[in-house]
């Protein structure tokens, strides 16, 4: 708790919050703390060529077992998205040190590179880069939003390390996470074992039609971008209530030009945002929403252009570890709930490698990417015992597993 | 419609629009050199307290039959609104001098100050003042967009005249205008003879939601302003196309926050543009809406509160003079739609004190506001002689007429 308050006081915003955008000075500040606390720990520090720093206790043998996540944050961050993934896996070891275990596999504690995104596109950059997902000179050529490349950003701040990429891969990988969500709040649940992360089609549609005078130009008449506009977000609020499961679709950006009380706009540009944990449901729905936009483009005498701007499929967690996390919370007296994640994580890109997993505490009212982002200490404690035991069983398996 | 050409120049703008909003230098410049072709015509100038500009063809006897419009344009006007109507009357005085035709009653022509409201709220606040419908006082204290009062700018200007108001009403008013809209020319008609002012009611809407991430939110326990948005939007649309006849309703401007793609919004703001020719309808739609946006808001969890903005009755105009433009078209061997406005005009306003009627000529593809606004010399022609005629004809009455 205390590292977490500490660690927030870099780059910290009005109302609690922070402001580490990836790779600027607020960032090399908040990457030197954690890693003078890991050095603190005794582990060894590799940086690697896209800026991911590992930090190794290097006990037993083989590949070691790995935590960790980000600590860059979006320009209205909280204290805890990423930090508690990387400041909980210096706990674990603090942990055991101070109990004098040795674990049978080296523990690792990972910082990624521009996990949210913010500056930088993609987001998980560094966990991408770090499994092979993107060649690092790709990834070192990226501009950020004011104009300047990873490559310089890194060198700049003096995170340009000599480690490759791709990395050797973990034995195994369990990431400790914020939910970010209001489920478990809401359904009173202390631990998530998380299934995997929801696969995202995001898509910005622009719509032109003709823009008229609102008083002088009868309905029958027009050719309404903000009606079609309006027509599509109910559109996609009934598809996924008729769809159910874990299908969410959500307009959250609607630009209507230009934008004036008494006129007919000629434009509308907005973005769908949808999401499934199964790629097939998400097919469908993507193809139902194609063939409504077709249809009515034609109803209302407008044209309807679509940009895809991401699409991930959905990533499914090894069950190992799933029921590894769900065993250790039940066995510690905690409730738990088996649930996808909404949101993107390093973990999914961990999950190409090797088996992986993650464990969610609560958001309290689901509030992330703000000042207010809250988690309580008991359910921090929670999380990172479920964390150092799942780490602990991984270290104590002799071979891989999936 | 070399003077429309002319006055076109002054604040010109790409793609041949111009842009003088209400008592700016172009404002001025506009108005001095119609002042100056007012006077080549021997009109006795007056200027009045909120700097409307009326020239008076002194013969005859009696009360003018005043025509006139405003040259005040909106930040991308286009050459005909408002400005036709003045040059227009210029045309007709010309005419008849250059045919040595003296009507029986002194005619004016009108220069009103702020039609638009582009700069000043509200619009067509000199022909406001000039009837009564504001005092001096008040609105020589509206400041403008940029921070300036109506004062100050008629001061800075010189248009700060001495004549006071309310004005002595003339003893008939037509106005000549673009129709602003389609009809007319998707209807392939000449000549509208306006029927009246649809009545107008303005309001902002804002929803206040609750702001959660795309992903990790299920559809059920989110309060989404952006789909309450989008339901208000079609429910509008649905009234107007039950509700038939004039009634319209439009969306033209909605602000998400913070309107982004992966973020459920926290508010929503968005404004309704109600119209109606018959008040009882037009109080009808406001009552349906009400009673949608309190139903809408308990079934979707958000708060919703509205702020009137704007609300017009609507204004009938004159049947005799409904009827005079209407047989003298004919007369001349044009099509004729008696219609009504869905636009606001400074003859709704004359409509309190005398007579009144407008004469509408048709606006290619119904674009007005935009540097694209086009009315072919043909229907320039044809309007301004019906104008004329009608202009004449209320000349020709001895008494005042209804």
């Amino acid at each position: 708790m205390q590292r977490l308050m500490d660690l927030a006081q870099i780059g910290s915003i009005d109302g609690g919050g922070c402001a580490r955008l990836a790779l600027t000075d607020e960032d090399k500040a908040g990457r030197d703390l954690v890693i003078a606390w890991m050095q603190e720990l005794g582990l060894s520090i590799t940086i690697d060529v896209i800026g991911n720093v590992v930090g190794v206790w290097d006990v037993g043998s083989g590949r070691p077992v790995m935590t960790g996540s980000h600590i860059d944050t979006v320009r209205t961050g909280g204290k805890y998205d990423g930090n508690l993934g990387v400041l909980a896996g210096l706990e674990v070891i603090q942990t055991l040190q101070e109990n004098a275990f040795t674990p049978r596999r080296p523990l690792a504690v990972g910082i990624f590179t521009n996990e949210e995104g913010a500056r930088f596109a993609p987001d998980m950059l560094g966990s991408l880069v770090y499994v092979g997902g993107m060649p690092i000179e790709e990834a070192l050529e990226i501009v950020s939003i004011d104009g300047v490349t990873v490559a310089s950003e890194l060198e700049r701040i003096g995170y340009n390390g000599a480690t490759p990429c791709p990395a050797i891969a973990p034995h195994s990988f369990v990431e400790l996470h914020i939910e970010q969500g209001p489920v478990l709040e809401q359904e009173d649940i202390r631990i998530g074992a998380v299934t995997g992360v929801q696969g995202i089609s995001w898509q910005e549609v622009t719509i032109e039609g003709q823009s008229n005078h609102a008083g002088t130009t009868p309905m029958s008449m027009r050719k309404d971008p903000a009606l079609v506009a309006a027509e599509i977000t109910v559109f996609l609020r009934n598809i996924a209530m008729r769809m159910g499961g874990n299908q969410v679709c959500t307009v959250g950006k609607i630009d209507l030009h230009p934008n004036l009380i008494n006129v007919v706009p000629a434009r509308a540009i907005l973005t769908l945002d949808v999401r499934n944990t199964d790629e097939q449901l998400l097919l469908q729905a993507e193809a139902e929403i194609a063939e409504f936009l077709e249809r009515v483009a034609e109803q209302e005498h407008v044209s309807i252009t679509t940009r895809p701007l991401a699409r991930f499929e959905p990533v499914q967690f090894a069950e190992s570890v799933i029921n590894m996390v769900h065993d250790i919370a039940v066995d510690h007296g905690h409730t738990v709930l088996q649930m996808p994640s909404g949101a993107g994580h390093d973990a999914q890109m961990l999950a190409r490698v090797c088996p992986t997993g993650m464990i969610f505490v609560q958001s309290r009212d689901g509030i992330s990417h703000n000042a207010a982002e809250y988690t309580s200490p008991e359910d921090i404690e929670a999380g990172s015992n479920i964390l150092l035991h799942t780490m602990l069983q991984m270290a104590q398996s002799e071979e891989a597993f999936a």
